[in-house]
């Protein structure tokens, strides 16, 4: 089996191109496991030297955006294709044509290359929480209409509309699945709104002070990269009778305060670790994230075997053994 | 005022297009009534001579889905938008790739074509009840999720989002009107699979017997021509602050049944035109009909002051005095 990952050099990237090196197999259209020959990552960063040592993988560097290099992409049709490039929340709100070019274009790009591909690929498309915005009820449901409140979030319901329509039509296997927050991420902080969710727990880790912008009772729905990666996999492999015609769903998250957060950092790190952590709210930043759903019914996520972290323990856990530094 | 109306050639288009020519003036940007100076029609149909005979009235023939023909339209840049034009629902189920051209990249090269202009204008965008589908409840809300069925309804969704995004950011002032089913119409029966709510009015006024692929207890959400018109225009007129952030709405409609329609016909054009009516169910189309909701709560509409025909009668007595011919 041939794999496609878009985005293959961005942090969930990697790791899903790491955890599909590490099965060696993958559930495609023909409902079985079968072996995987060969992954392709594109990304318009470079490639990084270490996922590629692995004979199966290959590099293959340029925009989506250009339906040209999509085109090249497509030389040999993949039967499995991650949809993970995007320009994400902070730079499609900040540079508008960027953001349909990447998001909108990029992704009908890869569409219509599949269509024309002919051989009905399962398309994974990572969608996301900021979908939802504006007024929405305390507990949101499968059913709830979503009504983005940025161009990403925009761009990203397109997507879902595009892969439904897609899949109906007979051209692809599509699967979108709306990322909760993902935290705790490793790496620099982040310009992200929803960075404080992975900061809080990983700059006190490292032994740094953090200024949080966000107050301890304010919430999120947060996912650990290892669940979300787990999560696309599952999305990939699960049979296409439980999706049913709307092939969107919203993943299981788990919701806690920032308080939450820095409980676990003191239970996993250390009393001295949470009290690097001060409170100084940001009224741009809480604008933003305190309008975000913190409450989902999950009835679909759950029959598709989506599961979030158990406890927002497991979330400061899964960074410490997958992301933070060795000393 | 400038007006744009795009598909000004088309059935809805032509009656808009009189309708704005008889009154005269509009509320738009400024939120007075402006004195219409001039109306732009296109379509990719050639120009009839009766609406060109007013002054005030050009024409300019091409397609929206080149987007340097849609810039010509922007030459001297609008105030009023009404975008009508669309390839429907047949059609574009018919014709995958032209469906996308017209329905998504024409409405994109709109929006951007005034997001260039920068002169943020009012945008009616005629979105349609195929935007919804599938699993519906009984009574639908404005906040539900919208998931058609038909390559037409997604990329009058997409449209919807494109609207809303384009709005929040300045660029244009966006409102999109869900229509109902349109009925009745005047002219020939058309192939569309709605077209049943209005040819089993028209054709037996008219004198011919009529082979009704519906049952009898099959049901619509109707809205006459001349109620959706004067809906289009209190969509352009109405304040913003009456939408909100979502500038979407479903229009009022009135949901009756195939029986109903055929006893208001006898009511307004004797038992004998009644009569002509024959039963002859056609699953296929049967099976796109009944998906549709017929019931929707209607707290938006109403708080925009769209109104829906006031009864069955009413739907058959506009067409009697709007399109029927005259003997």
């Amino acid at each position: 089996m041939r794999v496609l990952v878009t985005g293959g050099e961005g942090y969930l990237g990697r790791k899903l191109v790491n955890a599909l090196v590490g099965r060696g197999e993958l559930v495609g259209p023909s409902g079985k496991p079968e072996a995987i020959d060969h992954i392709l990552l594109t990304d318009m960063a470079p490639a990084t030297a270490a996922p590629l040592a692995d004979s199966r993988l290959s590099y293959l560097g340029g925009d989506i955006a250009d339906p040209a290099f999509v085109e090249n992409l497509f030389a040999e049709p993949p039967q499995a294709i991650f949809h993970l490039a995007a320009l994400m929340s902070g730079g499609a709100e900040k540079a508008f044509e960027a953001g349909y070019k990447a998001n909108l274009h990029g992704t009908l790009h890869l569409l219509e290359a599949a269509r024309r591909a002919g051989n009905v690929p399962r398309f994974v498309f990572t969608s996301t929480i900021a979908t939802f915005g504006g007024e929405l009820p305390d507990l949101v449901l499968d059913t709830q209409r979503q009504t983005p409140q940025s161009s990403y979030g925009t761009q990203k319901v397109i997507g879902e509309l595009l892969v439904n329509d897609y899949t109906r039509r007979g051209f692809i296997d599509g699967r979108s699945l709306r990322l909760p927050i993902i935290a705790v991420r490793g790496g620099a902080p982040s310009t992200a709104t929803s960075a404080w969710a992975s900061d809080i727990v990983r700059e006190p880790l490292l032994g740094h002070a953090y200024a949080s912008p966000v107050l301890p009772t304010d919430r999120g729905y947060l996912l650990s990269p290892r669940r979300a990666i787990e999560g696309l996999i599952i999305g990939h492999e699960s049979a296409a009778e439980r999706w049913g015609g709307d092939r969107s769903v919203m993943m299981a998250g788990l919701a806690c305060s920032a308080a939450d957060l820095v409980a676990a950092v003191g239970r996993q790190g250390g009393s001295a670790a949470a009290e690097l952590v001060e409170w100084t709210p940001d009224p741009f930043i809480r604008d933003i994230v305190t309008t975000w759903p913190t409450a989902f019914r999950l009835d679909k996520a759950t029959r598709i075997g989506l599961a979030p972290d158990a406890s927002v323990d497991e979330i400061v856990r899964n960074y410490i053994e997958d992301d933070a530094p060795t000393a």
